[in-house]
């Protein structure tokens, strides 16, 4: 249904977009909210489409006041005269809202409708709320999973390589962790092409993408990670320089609020990003433990189930690990300290992390038997013989350089420069539990991950035995006073539990 | 868990609650965003609790920012010193919020603990929204529906007249429909207690209140509603002017962008205000048809099962009557024109549209039964005899003179003062169709309810019979911009087919 206004000259102008402001209290009366798309008629002939600002005093109800863009016409008659006004429909994606929001299923159109118009920044951030809560209200059915995924990935940036594509992810939650950072040069010394994003650290001390930050840059277009991926076959970059399934930012930092993300969006997030950046195996890496993201095993195998259902709608060949994980993996914690177990293992020196070392090749395994790369139960001997051969290391050179790093880079020399602080035990016995909430936020109280020296290098781990005075942990920091502030937090929570 | 920042003097105030302030990429790892509030511990001992903001540069990450309310106090050491930093649990409403968004019901304590919380600004917008998202998902259990119904009247102004008191409610989406104004002078002059208040138009030319303010001011405090209601025995006044029901303010501009309100909504909505009002007994009208809000009888029924079963629970006896709608009630439609209707009415004019009357004095009547003012049957003959005596005009004046109005109006004075024009048939046949939201729309165009002059006379009723150039209905407006707008919008949209 449509209305008439007076038109109304007015010095204003976007540059852009049409504009025209009616007076707010006429615009609640047609239903009319700032933002609207309405369309304008001139005698029944004349149309211009334009966006909707109100005012409460700058138009009177009954008029309708035209920015410049408009005015300026030549075609278009002001004086006197009278306009007919049109709501153009609300973008179809709040239609496809409240159907969602009523319970019922939607297909990929009006999925897609929504994570467009969210991208576009065409639906406030009331009306994507709606949608994001509908996502807690009930599970998506697995082709909603489907839709959405592809509709988020869609609506990014996408890497197209034209070759086979593999990929590992881990699921956050777990302090170090940095396997990634060894599993890439393993699989890709072999030729395999692994164009790996990664996240900084939102909640915890490093991000994959803080820890590589040590070695080289990774803030890269998509066309610069192209040329890298091509050249030697890897990168390691930031999945924020690109625009990699923008929706999933947007919806992520509506979710904070209420301080849960449902797996569902958990999944789709992942998943998206792998779509988009062509991904066609993947090893799934779930750390199951109490103070992870997945605290059940059965929350797992819900999980697996949807990524394996996803996987072959993609044509993505997935597998899914799982890692009963009690502590940190590796002993440093802080993106210099992660680099350097990072180092040290592709290194080979007798100081690395064995723990690290033996899940990166377990994972790594994993990807080449998926990619049939090798036959199952080889995978894990050929990738042990890339770190002991060196190849391993050379190839993590090379993707250094290629990042624009300093690849001669000697483990050693990644964490020099802090002051350091130990921790020893009060009494003796054995470690009976680690925690790694208090972990990750004494490192963010030590500086981590702006300061990228800052963090915690862990002595010992858990069911170790210890005696009186040995050395729990270490902490790194650029000033006394981090130091100071995480001696404080450490009176109330402790990292080390021994009994 | 609590984490550690060093004190930093801010020289800012609010002169209201403590602040401080946290580097925003610090906030972030702690999970803490700005508004929530966190308990500072110094020295094991003296405890403040504080509102957080955050900011990119003006403090560091490791320091915490403070208000001159805080570093002023004497009992405070802020040189080099360092705080502990707990955060206060965000509010209990937002763990009840979660709660129902996974589908569980609320108990009375969750639910008064989010409505209190809308109204007292401690949940942002997109808490709340979450909060309203739920109630589209799926209906309030009936439980629900009474505890939200009694904590948003709760939180609230409440009147206590300690005299029983009656009401009737009209659902709205009807074009004229002013039996309000009618019923309430007659229950009232047979010494019947009933405080009314009503809402002023939102998408419609004229709410209830737009039109008894054309008689007499409508705006009073709850303490002055008190008076004037024992001392005439009736008020008919604006709900908005006193702070009744809040939340439900609230939460109805966060439905706007959706376009539709749940039934349950506005369930609570009527319930809540007639509790806060002390009203115990109701007669509710529910006008049923095609372009009102209850289009199906179907939803009348859901509708009326719900307002029963709140009616037992709150000691409120209810009525629902359902009333067939075509077109509007009475002839006239916006403020003035409405208001001559009623006193044309009351004043048992001639010209009095006989439709509005009669509503008016089945309501009365079934309000009357219900109150047990007199025996089944009886009511409307009742209701009919004091308007034919007169006594039902001589209780509207005190009405209107205790609000502070000129109880001598005359019907024919109220519409005086505005340019008209008759619109006339263009053939012969009968009324098939009247079309109340084009109706509502040209009114709007006109310039009411902000003109109380403007609006449309009708002369026809939905199956009469006219001829070619019978009047069909006048438009009033106090320009002829106004009337040119809606000439205009009449050529577009037909008010009154006739075949």
């Amino acid at each position: 249904m449509s209305f008439f206004l007076k038109l109304k000259k007015l010095d204003f102008s976007t540059g852009n977009e049409p504009v025209v402001v009616i007076n707010e209290k006429e615009a609640e009366f047609y239903g009319v909210i700032p933002g609207d798309r309405i369309q304008l008629t001139w005698n029944n002939k004349l149309k211009r489409i334009a966006e909707v600002r109100t005012t409460a005093s700058k138009v009177k109800p009954g008029e309708i006041g035209l920015f410049k863009e408009l005015w300026n016409k030549k075609d278009i008659q002001i004086k006197n005269d009278v306009v007919e006004v049109e709501i153009v429909s609300r973008p179809p994606s709040i239609q496809a809202i409240r159907k969602k929001l009523f319970g019922k299923k939607l297909d990929y159109q009006e999925i897609y409708s929504i994570i467009k118009d969210i991208v576009d920044d065409r639906l406030s951030e009331i009306e994507t709320t709606y949608y994001v809560a509908s996502s807690y209200l009930r599970d998506y059915t697995l082709d909603e999973l489907y839709y959405t995924s592809k509709a988020v990935a869609e609506t990014g940036e996408m890497l197209n390589l034209n070759v086979p594509a593999v990929d590992k992810h881990s699921v956050g939650g777990l302090p170090g962790n940095r396997t990634t950072m060894i599993v890439v040069p393993i699989v890709s010394s072999l030729g395999l092409y692994i164009p790996k994003t990664s996240s900084r650290a939102i909640t915890s001390p490093s991000g994959t993408a803080d820890t590589m930050e040590v070695l080289a840059p990774v803030t890269f277009s998509m066309s610069e990670i192209k040329k890298i991926v091509k050249k030697v076959h890897a990168c390691m970059v930031w999945g924020g320089g690109v625009n990699l399934a923008p929706a999933d930012d947007k919806i992520v930092r509506l979710t904070r609020p209420l301080g849960i993300e449902p797996y569902d969006k958990m999944i789709v997030s992942i998943m998206a990003k792998k779509v988009a950046m062509g991904v066609d195996y993947l090893v799934l890496d779930l750390p199951v433990g109490p103070t992870t993201k997945i605290p059940k095993n059965k929350f797992a195998d819900e999980i697996e189930k949807k990524f394996i259902f996803l996987g072959k709608k993609f044509g993505m060949k997935i597998k899914v690990i799982r890692t009963p994980s009690y502590e940190p993996v590796g002993r440093g914690i802080g993106p210099a300290l992660e680099a350097r177990d990072v180092l040290r293992v592709l290194q080979q020196k007798d100081l690395r992390p064995i723990d690290l070392e033996n899940k990166a090749v377990k994972l790594a395994g994993y990807l080449l038997e998926l990619a049939d790369y090798c036959k199952v139960g080889r995978g894990a001997k050929i990738a042990q013989r890339q770190l002991a051969s060196g190849d391993a290391d050379r190839q993590m050179k090379k993707i250094i350089e290629a990042q624009g790093g300093n690849p001669e880079i000697d483990s050693d020399e990644v964490a020099l420069g802090a002051l350091n602080y130990e921790i020893h035990a009060k009494k003796s016995g054995r470690v009976i539990f680690i925690n790694n909430r208090a972990i990750n936020e004494i490192c963010v109280n030590l500086g981590a991950p702006t300061d990228k020296i800052a963090g915690i290098h862990m002595h010992v781990h858990y069911r170790d035995k210890v005696r009186v005075k040995d050395k729990l942990f270490t902490l790194y920091a650029q000033s006394q006073d981090r130091i100071n502030l995480a001696l404080k937090a450490l009176e109330k929570n402790s990292i080390v539990e021994i009994k």
